[in-house]
């Protein structure tokens, strides 16, 4: 139906297709943007083509920045013989938001999932072992606590630990703050199966 | 934090200002906009800001358009002497989903709102009196059910009813399908009041 004829559907059709964004968010967006000032709309238009332009992956780490090496590479005080392995840049900036980490990252950009057809070599899981090459004393498997997060882990670890490279995987269990009543079955049994002496 | 670097930063705050995105999504959505190829993300772009650029008011019922007169005021089979108000132009697309509304609309784009210091003259309140001159029968106030869109209705009924034109107010009651339980006593009392005979 052709209800606000085509500049607006247009524009309706184009943030329905952005992730998170149904019909109705995608609806008060475009009015939104509609009334705001034509200079604000073309700034946030500009923003979003030139961070699109401007931002590529980091040489060591391949997570997403405007530099050739991002910030937490380049940085000689944090411990490069330590890598967190994490499936996107947003458990990166997780991880960088508790300022606690003092090792770098690598992102591998997905995880092994057999169901959507994504296996080792979709991820930068090639990236990974080549870094393995220089000066690594722990890799620390940070992907998710999910089905495909867990298979991800075990295929990594089976593949480093004949490096002789120590590997970790960060613990599961019940989340600070929790209430037992609340959590799933299967969180309750992996916090049980990985308590540790008080 | 520098995080993410520049252009990623700038661009998650821009879309974080965008009403209903909060923090968390306005990342997802930065990162998928990274990831779209950089052809999609520039149409993206150009339809935010052509649509901003190309889109009005019609000249008749105010409604968004990108014509000097939207398609269901330039539509002569429409019934050109009921006029439903509306609030805004998602509200006049609600309706036309129906599909069974015959008349024409005015939308006032806001509600009188004392809180919010918005008074009559801030909607298109003197537009609509200027419409009344013409050959109209009736007048549907369907502004929203919340104490702004009461007061506009009250307010507009009060200014419209010496003209002599039929005023009337969309029903208010329990939605289609609702369950009683979950219902607020406002809105059931409102049901109760506004019974009609079987």
């Amino acid at each position: 139906m052709d209800l606000y004829s085509g500049h607006i559907n247009k524009l309706i059709e184009e943030l329905a297709a952005l992730p998170g964004i149904g019909s109705k968010s995608a609806q008060r967006l475009a009015f939104h943007l509609i009334n705001m000032p034509q200079d604000k709309v073309n700034r946030l238009a500009n923003v979003m083509m030139e961070a699109k332009a401007n931002v590529r992956y980091c040489s060591e780490c391949y997570t997403l920045t405007d530099r050739e090496i991002c910030p937490v590479c380049a940085n000689v005080k944090r411990n490069h013989g330590m890598i967190m392995v994490v499936e996107n840049t947003r458990d990166l900036a997780a991880y960088e938001k508790t300022g606690k980490y003092e090792g770098v990252y690598h992102v591998l950009h997905g995880a092994i999932s057999p169901m959507l057809g994504i296996g080792p070599s979709d991820i930068k899981l090639k990236e990974l072992i080549e870094r393995l090459e220089g000066d690594v004393e722990e890799v620390i498997i940070a992907t998710n606590s999910s089905l495909e997060g867990e298979t991800t882990a075990m295929y990594i670890s089976k593949l480093i630990k004949p490096t002789g490279v120590r590997v970790t995987r960060i613990a599961s269990g019940v989340p600070v703050g929790g209430d037992l009543e609340y959590i799933d079955e299967v969180t309750l049994l992996r916090a049980l199966e990985g308590r540790t002496e008080l």
